[in-house]
């Protein structure tokens, strides 16, 4: 075929293609941005695997398709999809949306380009510092570093690399042969990549050692301090203690302040994990939640959650200045960074990534903070812990509502418990019943569509829902409609 | 501020919103697809970063800004960026668009869910399932498992965990402690993350065995032989082969299925990296470069690369039907992965992979499938071959173009030598001076804003550039372009 082709013709037809993405685009206004935020409409749409397979018809084929058809296929990928904008989508700890954040989506993915180099992304290079500089700031840091990593995850695990360089800087070349067995502090409600990190770093799972918590989710910092000299005396090698700030299930908010004085004690690397809380920091209300923060080394914060920036955005702030991440990560390829270019090599920035492509993540953020200021995002954070605090007073005043303790967060846990089960926690079967009851409410709502909030167990606790409430998009009425509905799909269990 | 707002109000004015993200839209369309993809218009927009900040106005501040001013800044974003689709953008292993790639990035972006759980994807976690089919197909695989990773570099490391885990499942819990030391092959002209990889995962990068690579770039597979069996003898363990299709600079294939015998002979872990050439695939005439990729444990594979489907689109194809990438990555955090769902939670993919937030990188993939079939696709990696063909033709008539040797993929490697050293092989000086002459030549298009083209030296040899010809978007009048403005800038070196 591509010899019947003029070569002097390229294969893409430009205005067809305009068309198209201009069609497209109306849909999707349509169909996420205004249905998918209109609470007349569903949340989703479930369907049962096999039935959504034969719906969407998703296998790929010889041959092309035509537009009309393509359009349909964007009608229907969104009509399927989950409405993670809808006002009651109260499933995870994203939610929402932001128009500029999003229209600096688009710019970003039509610009299409790899921030590595200066001379492919010299905007974004400049503009990614900038808005570490700005996070760093909140922090309380007036210097330092940092990168934005594909979530908060791997954000986490750049820093137990860096922690673990600074101690061993050997182990980038030696591996860790001939190293002690190394250890990581955290707590038993931090997050599971803390885990996930040290099975990839070759660190083990066993070696994350976990603090106890008090009945908040706190990390207990005596406790801290005995299990590090504990694992001193078995032989091993402490290195980093990750707390967190606002824990995944709870929203807890661990005790920097006293941490630090341990890992001051100990000389640790302290890392904070503020994927979840670190927005706290805009309010001038809530920013005492992280008083200490200035004391670790590094902060990992997901702009793309409570902030709403959008999938993905996470930044890993460092107070290091002396090009910690540079040593540690960097391998130096010549066919990338160059030595012998005619602009400064340092804004050659990829080599402190593990990544080589690596997405601009920053224009959606840096373009919705121009947008609303520093200011503007502020008031979200503060609307968010204003939103929890009437739905928690609403919960207190209805009968079948029963928090696993007060939010110190915008995570709400609790109990629904069904009229069938009121007054019988006595009973041998009690807790099993409960149990129950969430995953039931949650197959109804899905079926029906009308919201989604999810549940979990924690320790010695039966399944119970935690509902995140932060979105811009939401107001009393949404609560008002989640207490109604929970009600609604439970009262008779 | 907020409690003078009625908490019955959302924070979002949608109609606001939509307006300017519709503005935003018109901007993007024309500045980045129509005017940066015209040859009339320049790849880049040159300027000196001091001067490119001051004209950005990066700072963030307390207020937000009014929307013509942030309509401003869009456009300003688009005109000092590098224009990555333009027909004149040769720079890297990315270059050039696809509309219908580009709305599923739109709707992407805009439904904005995580590839976690069926619950928040289920269009998602079904699409991915499928496009991996469909990619392993290619391969050769009827079955298998995969998913897709944040970058090939994140996908080569990926590999290699599970070639670890392979052998050593212990080493997730307890880490490498009382471990032998690790040891990986491949070749020195393959990609960096191989090296990252390696430190990261706490191997190090001393133990990344550089196995001999022939005249064109190619692994030596009785070099490979001979180094495992010396490394066994030295008392390492063996666990990967990591052999490259595609090698970044020169573009060479390994020879896979003479690799394939010496990985079966020692029992090791083969992966491919095919980050870069895995496309040929799709060419019933160029697949034969990866004959015996069938053979190998795991591939990764970037769409985002030649098939231009947009940064980040990185498939890590895996032979295995044992559930390894799940037993390898998993943690099972009760939160996300209850295991109680109404549904089957098999479909719960998240917990195969290293992320937990994990961006949708399937859709732009499978819409642009869809659109042009895997016939559409074939037929870009033909046209690119047959582009590259003319180009070598070309440059064989031209004086000053040197060619690294023949190019087996659509990497050209070549030397310009300007008039002034022509016939001076033999001079003492020439190779300084020689490897001087692309810088110079760089610096002046960079600035000129008419093309980007890539240089790099390798092992022994000086600068030279690489120019890599796949987009769909360019034609032949580009490539004598580029050849003309090669001559143009550098014939008075
Ligand atoms: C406390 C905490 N840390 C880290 C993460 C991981 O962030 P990401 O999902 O971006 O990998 C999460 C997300 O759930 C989290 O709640
Ligand atoms: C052969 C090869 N492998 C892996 C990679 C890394 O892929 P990514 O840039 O997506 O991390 C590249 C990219 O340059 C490559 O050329």
């Amino acid at each position: 075929r591509t010899n019947e082709r003029d070569l002097n013709e390229p294969l893409t037809d430009h205005a067809e293609g305009q068309l198209f993405l201009t069609e497209a685009f109306k849909i999707i206004v349509d169909e996420v941005l205004r249905k998918g935020t209109d609470v007349k409409h569903k949340v989703c749409e479930w369907k049962e695997p096999e039935e959504l397979a034969r719906l969407l018809d998703l296998e790929l084929r010889e041959t092309g398709e035509p537009q009309q058809k393509l359009l349909q296929r964007v009608r229907d990928v969104a009509k399927y999809s989950v409405k993670t904008s809808h006002p009651r989508f109260f499933n995870q700890q994203f939610a929402g949306m932001d128009y500029y954040s999003l229209a600096g989506r688009y710019l970003t993915e039509t610009l299409n380009t790899n921030l590595f180099t200066y001379e492919v992304a010299p905007v974004f290079v400049l503009m990614e510092t900038e808005v570490l500089r700005g996070l760093r700031q909140l922090v309380g840091w007036t210097e330092g570093d940092g990168i934005f990593c594909p979530g908060g995850s791997a954000s986490n695990m750049y820093a137990m690399n860096l922690a673990r360089y600074r101690l061993f800087p050997e182990a980038k070349s030696q591996g860790l042969y001939g190293l002690p067995r190394l250890a990581v502090f955290t707590s038993p409600e931090s997050h599971y990549s803390v885990k996930k990190g040290a099975a990839f770093l070759g660190i083990g799972m066993d070696n994350v050692i976990l603090v106890k918590v008090d009945d908040g989710g706190h990390m207990i910092p005596e406790d801290l301090d005995e299990k590090i000299e504990l694992t001193k005396s078995q032989g091993a090698v402490p290195f980093l203690v990750s707390c967190t700030s606002g824990t995944t299930v709870q929203g807890a908010f661990d005790p920097l302040d006293r941490i630090a004085d341990v890992c001051d004690k100990h000389k640790l690397w302290m890392h904070i994990d503020a994927a979840w809380g670190g927005s706290v920091l805009f309010s001038k209300q809530h920013r005492h939640l992280m008083k200490g923060a200035d004391r670790a080394n590094s902060v990992a914060w997901n702009p793309h959650k409570m902030l709403v920036a959008g999938l993905q955005c996470s930044a890993l702030l460092l107070k290091d200045t002396t090009n910690l991440l540079k040593h540690c990560h960097s391998t130096r390829a010549t066919y990338l960074f160059q030595q012998d270019k005619f602009y400064d090599v340092n804004l050659d920035i990829g080599d402190k990534s593990l990544q080589c492509s690596r997405k601009v993540d920053c224009l959606k953020l840096w373009l919705m903070w121009k947008a609303v200021g520093s200011a503007g995002l502020a008031e979200r954070v503060d609307k968010a812990f204003v939103h929890v605090r009437y739905l928690v007073e609403q919960m207190k005043k209805r009968d079948g509502f029963h928090l696993l303790g007060e939010p110190e967060f915008v995570n709400v846990c609790f109990w629904f418990i069904p009229p069938s089960l009121r007054g019988k926690e006595g009973n041998a079967d009690y807790q099993e019943k409960l149990a129950k009851v969430a995953p039931t409410i949650k197959e109804r709502m899905m079926k029906q569509g009308t919201m989604m909030v999810g549940y979990q167990p924690l320790g010695n606790k039966v399944n119970f829902f935690r509902v995140i409430a932060f979105s811009p998009l939401i107001s009393q009425k949404d609560l008002d409609f989640f207490l109604n509905e929970i009600e609604r799909l439970g009262n008779d269990l």
